[in-house]
C-alpha cells in the first residue's frame, strides 16, 4: 500500500451553475475523491460564467451544498471587468483568462484588455491563463516584460514547452501545468477515440509533441485534469463540444507512468501536491491522505466512473495503481469504490484562515 | 514530390511456400512496391521452413516467378544444420535464427546451438537474431566473446536497445533494427486494435519503451516492417497468430515523423536504404528510386492495402506523405496506387553478379 498526500487538481470544470446535466459540485467532487484529488480548482466558464461578486457568491453557495472534497472557485477575466474583479482576490482560487477560443464565453482577444487585467490582478495572487501556440508566446512576452507571474494552463506542443522552458531559464515569472491526455494520447488515437470524443482543446497533439512534454518534464510545474466533462450525447452529435472527463483516470496513468519510470514518485508528487499547494497558495488539508494499491492493474471503462459524462477517451485502457481509500480532514471520505464524504463536507479553501 | 531512393526492408514474411491464403510472392512484393520498397529480404519461417538446399531452391524458383520487386531469402537455423547451411550462404539473404518464441517452428532453445551456428555460418554473412529481454542479453554476450557479427531484429524495450547501445559504445559488432509498429503504437492501444489482433512477437510494448527507441534512435541501424500477415478471420479467432502487415504503413508513418522532427529525411534514408544496403551486403538497384508526395495527408485503411492481409493495425490514422510512383530498373514498376511491374519481374539479389 503507498500512501500519496491528498492530490490537488488546480484546473477541473464542474459545469455547475448551468450544465448540471453535465457534471455538478456533487458527481464532479466524488469523482474528485474517487481520483486521489481532495482539493480541486474550478474553472469559471459556466452559465453563467463566474466573473463577477454575484456569480462567485452563486457559485461558492452551490459548492458549500454539495461539495464532497475542498475546491476554491476561479473567477473569469471579461472585457470589462478588469478593475472590479481585483476585489474578489482573496476569495477566488485565482483569475483565468481565455485567449484562445475553448468552450465557453469568456474569450479575450483584445491584447489591450490582455494588459489591464496583467496590471489589475494582484501581483501575489494566482491568474491562470488558456493561450496556445503564438497566443503563448504574445501573453509569455507580456508577462516577461510586466514581471507578472503567470500560469499557463494545459501545455500541449513541442514549441510550446520549449518557450516556456527558455523563459523559465532565463528567469520569467511563469509556471505551467500539463493535462494528462496530452502525455498518454496523440492525434494519432482520433481514429479509434473518434473524431466527436476526441475534441478537446487544446487539441490532441503530435507524438513529437507528447515526447517533447516527457522530455521537459523538468520545465512542468503541474499535472492538472482539464476534467471537462461532456454528455456521449453531446461529444457523439452534429456540433460534439470540446473536453474530456480526466479526473479519475489522472493518477492512474501517472502510476502507470512511474511504474515505467517514466517519472519517479517523488516528481508525481511535486506535480500533483506540492507545486499546485505553492503556485495556488492553498493551506494544508490536515489528517488527509490517499491510499494506493500500487500493483492492481485494472482496465479504465466510462462506466465505472463517478463523473456524470458516463466515458473516457481511456475506455479499456490497463493502468496499475488503484486508489483504495481516501482520508479528508481526518474523515474517510472515499473507501473500495464508494465515495462516504456528505454533499458539503467540502471546505472552501479560500475560505480558511491559514 | 520528394524522391528516395528505391527503401530496403530487411525483414518481411511473405508466407509462401504453405500459407499462401495470408500471402505469396506476388500480393507480399506488390505490397512492397505500394510502400516504396523495391527489394524484401523474405523470413524462414514458412511451410516449409526454408533451412536447406531443398526448401531455399524451392523458395527462389516461386519467388522468381512470382516477385514483383527484388529479393533475397534467408535460410533458418535449426536444431541439426549448422554444418550444412555456410554452403547456401552466397545465395541466402542471411541466416535467421529464433531464439524466443514466436510464430512458425524454428525456436532454438539450445545455447549450445547458437554457437554452433555462430561459429559455423561465416562471419562476413549476414546473420540475424529474434531474441528478447534477457535472450537477447544472451545472444549478445556471445557475439561479443566470439566477435561474431549479428543483427538484432525488431529490438522494442528500453532494456534491449540500452543493451545493445552500450554493447555498440564499446566497440560489440552488433547491428540492430525497430519496427514501426513498435514506434507508433504501445500496449496502450491494445483494447482499440483488439487483443486477438495486437497480439504480435515482440508484444507491443510501454510507452516508456516506445520512448527510449525514440531517445536512442542513433543506435538503431534499420527500419523493418517485419510484414507478418495473417487473415483477420485467424487475427479474431481462438488462437490469433502473432504479425502484423507493414510494407504499405511503414514508409508513410516514417514520413509522418520526419515532418514532426522526430527524424530527419537523412536519417529515414540511412535506416531504410544505406544501413540495410551495407548490412545485408546487397548490390545497387541502378535507375530506382521512388516519388513520394510528402504534402499528401491521408488516412490509412485496410481495404486499399495490396497484402491479402487486408487488415491493418493503424486503420483509421492519418499520416502525411504518400507514395505516387516507383521506378525499378529503369521500369515504371508502381503508379497512384497500381502495380505495373509483371511477376517474375523481380530479381535475386544474390544472383546478381557485383
Amino acid at each position: 500500500m503507498l500512501r500519496l498526500p491528498g492530490l490537488i487538481d488546480p484546473h477541473v470544470h464542474l459545469r455547475e451553475p448551468g450544465a448540471t446535466y453535465k457534471e455538478d459540485w456533487k458527481s464532479g467532487t466524488a469523482a474528485a475523491l474517487a481520483g486521489g484529488f481532495t482539493a480541486v480548482l474550478a474553472m469559471p466558464n459556466t452559465a453563467p460564467p463566474i466573473c463577477d461578486e454575484e456569480t462567485l457568491s452563486l457559485a461558492l453557495t452551490l459548492a458549500g451544498q454539495k461539495a464532497h472534497c475542498d475546491y476554491a472557485q476561479f473567477v473569469g477575466a471579461g472585457a470589462d471587468n478588469a478593475s472590479k474583479l481585483p476585489t474578489l482576490a482573496n476569495k477566488a482560487a485565482g483569475m483565468k483568462m481565455y485567449l484562445d477560443q475553448t468552450y465557453g464565453p469568456l474569450r479575450l482577444t483584445d491584447q489591450a484588455a490582455w494588459r489591464k487585467h496583467f496590471e489589475r490582478w494582484p501581483v501575489n495572487k494566482p491568474l491562470c491563463v488558456h493561450a496556445e501556440g503564438e497566443t503563448l508566446a504574445a501573453a509569455l512576452k507580456l508577462a516577461v516584460e510586466m514581471k507578472r507571474p503567470v500560469h499557463f494552463c494545459h501545455v500541449s506542443r513541442k514549441d510550446e514547452i520549449l518557450l516556456i522552458r527558455a523563459a523559465k531559464e532565463r528567469g520569467a515569472p511563469v509556471t505551467c501545468e500539463v493535462a494528462p491526455h496530452h502525455l498518454f494520447l496523440t492525434e494519432a488515437d482520433i481514429p479509434t477515440i473518434g473524431s466527436g470524443r476526441s475534441e478537446v482543446r487544446p487539441r490532441l497533439a503530435s507524438l513529437a509533441d507528447q515526447k517533447a512534454l516527457w522530455d521537459n518534464l523538468d520545465a512542468v510545474d503541474c499535472f492538472a485534469s482539464d476534467h471537462a466533462p461532456h454528455t456521449l450525447a453531446e461529444k457523439d452529435g452534429a456540433t460534439p463540444p470540446p473536453g474530456f472527463p480526466g479526473l479519475e483516470t489522472a493518477l492512474p496513468l501517472y502510476l502507470t507512468a512511474v511504474n515505467q519510470d517514466l517519472l519517479c514518485l517523488e516528481e508525481l508528487i511535486d506535480l500533483c501536491y506540492t507545486n499546485p499547494r505553492r503556485i495556488f497558495g492553498l493551506p494544508e488539508q490536515p489528517e488527509t491522505w490517499v491510499e494506493v494499491d500500487e500493483n492492481a492493474v485494472w482496465p479504465i471503462y466510462g462506466e465505472d466512473l463517478h463523473s456524470r459524462a458516463g466515458w473516457t477517451p481511456f475506455e479499456g485502457r490497463l493502468v496499475q495503481g488503484r486508489v483504495t481509500r481516501v482520508v479528508l480532514r481526518g474523515e474517510e471520505v472515499f473507501k473500495d469504490g464508494q465515495v462516504l464524504s456528505q454533499p458539503g463536507f467540502g471546505c472552501d479553501l479560500r475560505a480558511i484562515i491559514q
